[in-house]
């Protein structure tokens, strides 16, 4: 516990809170191995699943540190085990059958029916190990009309409504500029996990978790879902402002934009005032935020006309000193530096390499998540061999 | 179990997995609510404190459906039972207290210092109850040289990089066009709540969990953060195309775009068949994924002249039967009514109302979700009031 971490969250002599837990992961690419880095990070113990001689496709995808180690696979699989296996190979599947049965967890991303196809369909291996939880991550779930449709990140972006939400009236749908439906099925598959691990703690039984990309990017939707459950009106995009709140939106700066946020009449006077525009409050198109809302146009240009005369710091800085809400718009390369995150441990050193942190910091467990590097190939695989070797009667 | 649900997720017979769980709810507005409706959807009891007269500032916040209901807050208080009180009155301090005593879960979302104000400061709180799980959701987490700015969905998307990761590359940075830091850092609050809960059953002891928006937000980059962390180039935005896959990007229509996913030279192949451009894989510019990547341009003009043509519903239908990756861009409207949605639930009616199911689907617990109304403002005071009256000695 330090003056920077009140909280103790990064003292790494704390326990973990899924210490003891054990995951067979068969995940690649990046849905998957979201959840799994999630479970390594929490504690648990994650063997990763790995073909012979390629390993998962992320290996070979970049972008490259000096090395030559692939980021994409660091980030996604810190903290893991790796064992290579041939799934068609009869003496690895007893082995993964081993494993499973000393296993609390298992976690897959094929295309729905390939964990069949293996013999390792999810209701049989639950109904075998009927406290086991097998957690099944796919584009479409693992049925309806769609569910042997191939699914990617810019796909289900297309089709979850996301994507037309973002960007300009005048401009076109654009795609949220992360791969956000794997990473939300990630983490939409920890908590299917966690939710079935304490029901499993009260009850004894296991259970098949069936998430979907489309499900969870669907379940991200707010404003324009809303519009169109309640009034029935069909939304569009926005830009940047908020719906109903101005001025609620970015605006230039010399230098760059910054994003205010004001939803009523007395943060309108403060940030008037911090910008020297003491006589927009009572002219009668900006009175209150309906007024503001319907000629937002004119009160962005007003407002830029004032802005435009400093940078986005030094602008930032006279609106927090008069207590409305602001922020630079920062590129990711400069968030990774804030103090913010830093104290946080958003970024930790793992192995020489930056990776990003856990945003799951409790009081009482540890908070720092998982500091053993992401695995080369097989790197556990005699070390698994020989804990999980099949029993010659089994 | 029927022929469109055959694990069963939406039998209503099934037990919920967090059935006997109690979360007193102090959350207001969508980050704290949208946990504990996930918390409310998985079969926790959710006690939500509204303060009298007003109750959640969403109730006053549109869109509205054609009851004057607010949309805003059935879509995030689904599940809830709703008590008013006034948090500096003695007396109904005194059943606030009684309530957290028989709570499992407290969630809240004030600024930093405001539960301490109150005489519930999380510590405190774990402190006398030692199994007490207490989350606390904000802007940048409860310490750290930020923790005291305000904080808005909106603010955070700036300063988290994913505004100035989403857009074009000669395009202004972009809101993602639903509130993801407010509903992300719910999700992360749900993540910490069950995560602490399995802990907790494993060894007594509850915690403080600390979730901030920055950290949750931070949490979803990839690329541009790989891009950071790696070869330590600056990221920049690209539009809807994928880093370095080609074609891997939405494409116009005759009448809207539609997503095509091309990872490998077979799917190009197939794709180009399909689209009646079987001279594109010859051509040097388009040979492998690297030279599209480079000629990207060029190959966007190629395939939009062809697809210009017809409509996306028609190429969709093509590309399908080619076994290429493809989705229509949709807004959410249509989104909300595809039954592969309906299929899953993800759609459901409760009290009337349509609205949004729950994206964790188990084969041995209830998946439906909550299927009580958003309450009215105070609905269960009268029961809650009985129920957890304080002792005359505590």
């Amino acid at each position: 516990m330090t003056e920077h971490d009140p909280g103790g969250h990064l003292d790494p002599t704390k326990p973990q809170a899924l210490e003891g837990i054990t995951v067979v992961d068969f995940t690649h690419v990046l849905a998957g191995p979201t959840c799994t880095r999630m479970l390594a990070d929490a504690g648990a113990r994650v063997i990763k699943i790995e073909r012979p001689g390629i390993g998962d496709d992320t290996r070979q995808m970049g972008p490259f540190a000096d090395d030559g180690s692939s980021e994409y696979y660091r980030l996604a699989n810190v903290g893991k085990e790796s064992i290579a296996l041939n799934l068609k190979d009869a003496d690895d599947m007893a082995l993964v059958r081993s494993m499973i049965k000393h296993a609390d967890v298992v976690v897959e991303n094929f295309r729905p029916g390939v964990m069949a196809h293996l013999g390792l369909a999810p209701d049989d291996l639950v109904a075998d190990h009927p406290r086991l939880i097998v957690c099944s991550i796919s584009g479409f779930g693992q049925y309806g009309p769609m569910h042997q449709e191939s699914a990617y990140d810019t796909v289900i972006q297309a089709l979850a409504g996301i994507m037309d939400a973002t960007g300009w009236p005048d401009g076109p749908a654009t795609r949220v500029g992360t791969s956000i439906s794997d990473i939300t099925a990630g983490i939409m598959g920890y908590c299917g996990i966690l939710t079935a691990l304490v029901a499993r703690d009260r009850t004894g039984r296991g259970t098949t978790v069936d998430i979907a990309m489309l499900d969870s990017t669907f379940s991200l939707m707010e404003h324009g879902l809303m519009d169109a459950l309640g009034p029935r009106v069909r939304p569009t995009r926005l830009g940047n402002r908020h719906p109903f709140m101005y001025p609620f939106d970015t605006f230039e700066c010399s230098d760059r934009p910054i994003a205010i946020a004001v939803g009523n009449d007395h943060l309108f006077e403060l940030m008037c005032g911090a910008m020297g525009l003491t006589h927009l409050p009572e002219d009668t198109r900006f009175a209150t935020n309906v007024d503001r809302c319907a000629n937002h146009t004119d009160l962005k240009t007003a407002m830029e006309d004032v802005l435009r005369t400093d940078t986005g710091e030094a602008w930032r800085g006279r609106l927090i000193e008069a207590g409305v809400p602001v922020g630079i718009v920062l590129n990711v390369d400069d968030t990774r530096k804030l103090d913010q995150i830093a104290v946080r441990g958003m970024i930790k050193n793992v192995g020489g390499f930056d990776v990003p942190g856990t945003p799951l910091k409790f009081g009482t467990w540890d908070s720092l998540g998982a500091t053993i590097p992401s695995p080369e190939l097989d790197d556990c695989g005699d070390m698994l061999r020989t804990e999980f070797a099949p029993r010659p009667d089994a």
